[in-house]
């Protein structure tokens, strides 16, 4: 690793983080399982059963946003990332960090957060920790889940994934990090944006009912542009999208053009990216649109031979361009 | 709740935690699971085979002590929850929280140790996730772990603990929180104490195995006094402790008694206490004696009708006192 001190884009899902993935933990906590670097780990199969297992750590500011609040972003973030396996996510363990002379109240509204969230993901919260440091060592709250999920049917994986498959997107782009941006700075753009956050095994669970999904990743931090980039290499083939497909809400697109974000590398934290053959795409698409949260889904592109772990955008102005894994973020603390 | 922000005390492993968990976390996230409150989580039998489930966030200052880091104490502290449910450990997740500005020098020790401890522990960490924020957000690196563990015979739980059995405790208690004192504050203390720090589910297996264990609890926050309590409450019966009986490092003893900290309420990171049948009590002693982790380990007490939820001290100059919950803690940030 090139840096050597810890800066925010190590946190942003981009290269950095990437460096520091591959360069610091790989090597050193190894594994077979942590090592293939997906979503959830899947644990080894006991008697027919097989879990996914996976965690993350939550610190976005501020605490509440229009859409959602830190607490519906730690358990969909979680249970997202069971889906993302193709797991039914059943299990939450529930971490907190406190900063000292946090309001009881807001603690409160955190709690009935995570629990309002769970019973509408359909996960039990089972158990749980709470430390608190002084004041001014940390930010309010920061929140760590942990899931589980039962796998139904074959795990989803890039290793599936094939030359010829389409990749669809469930939803609009970047409504999450705009609503971040827009309730953290107080900018005083007219449109009212909403984080899309949400839990998405419902969703997936009806698309796999019908078609044969080869991998899917939900495009968080780093956005489309960095789970791309993951997949084309976990794979070893190369991805092509259509600028002009990738859905966007027009306030979204509004903003982001005003304050020079790219949309493809912006958060979401209620979409799904999937890589079904290109014979049944059209099927998923249908199936997605008639679900609550599928309803702009739409086709973005396909997977090619090409290069491995290339990503080649087709621009809405006709051009062709390498869709690079972000360096670092282009907003810290987005979730 | 009477407090209406978050103190230091909340996250001290006493009363105030208590009462946070009570008020605030078991109303708002029920489930029968969580509210039975035990050290993990133990999941729904599925084919023969039961997992336990847990969590902790580690918050430890300084990083590096005596005998430990926080890389240790993540992957111990998780194991040992683990352990006290009668589970063996196999599956860890690892999430972290940095600051920026961190020396990618210190995240690779830290990373080192998690790993070695892990290797130690016979555990795999299998998933993980990274944030980073700014500067003075939070205090160098935190660490949360979720532990999955496969039960081994009937789980352990105080709803098992009866009247008669013995209370055994499998060493010396105090080590862990001197030594981060006296690490932490440079105390010029000519006594070297090292923090107690060990994955402890290989002596559990060894009392499991000839022993009939009703339940066990690693007495870390809080220390012997807050899980006796715990125990005591959730048992419905009384504990009676003789204080001569506790083993303790002479250092350990010395340095409590000249700061004016209380034994009793001292936390450890590599000590297990267990509940067994008195006529198995010597057994156990005996079996823990021959661990490398059990060398001091004492029969301390028993279980009686008495008062449900109270725990009596017979003290070392011959009264008797109610041994309470601790209010908050002796010293924040231990683990």
């Amino acid at each position: 690793m090139a840096e050597k001190r810890i800066l925010l884009a190590h946190g942003a899902g981009g290269r950095l983080m990437r460096d520091l993935i591959g360069g610091v933990f790989f090597p050193r906590l190894g594994g077979e399982v942590l090592t293939r670097g997906e979503d959830a780990a899947v644990l080894e199969k006991a008697d027919g059963r097989q879990w996914a297992f996976t965690t993350d750590a939550f610190v976005v500011t501020p605490l509440f946003f229009p859409g959602g609040d830190i607490g519906r972003l730690a358990v969909f973030g979680t249970v997202n990332d069971l889906a993302a396996m193709g797991a039914k996510p059943r299990f939450l363990s529930l971490a907190m960090v406190l900063e000292e002379g946090l309001d009881l109240g807001v603690l409160e509204r955190v709690t009935d957060s995570v629990a309002r969230a769970a019973e509408e993901a359909e996960v039990q919260v089972v158990c749980g920790d709470t430390k608190v440091v002084e004041r001014g060592a940390a930010d309010g709250i920061y929140l760590c889940t942990a899931g589980l999920g039962l796998i139904e049917g074959e795990p989803a994986s890039p290793a599936r994934v094939q030359a010829g498959d389409a990749v669809l997107i469930s939803g609009t782009v970047g409504d999450h990090e705009m609503a971040v941006l827009l309730a953290r700075e107080g900018l005083p753009f007219e449109a009212e944006l909403e984080s899309d956050c949400a839990p998405l095994a419902g969703l997936v669970a009806a698309v796999r009912g019908e078609v044969e999904v080869h991998a899917m990743r939900d495009p968080t931090r780093g956005g489309l542009g960095a789970v791309l980039n993951e997949i084309a290499e976990q794979a070893g083939l190369q991805i092509e999208i259509d600028e002009r497909a990738v859905p966007v809400a027009p306030a979204v697109a509004q903003v982001c053009e005003v304050l020079g974000f790219d949309l493809l590398y912006l958060a979401n934290e209620g979409k799904m990216g999937f890589f079904v053959p290109a014979a049944q795409a059209a099927r998923a698409v249908e199936i997605m649109r008639a679900h609550p949260l599928g309803k702009s889904a739409a086709i973005v592109g396909r997977v090619v031979e090409g290069r491995a772990g290339r990503v080649v955008l087709n621009t809405v102005v006709g051009g062709r361009r390498i869709l690079d894994l972000p360096l670092g973020e282009q907003l810290p603390r987005i979730c």
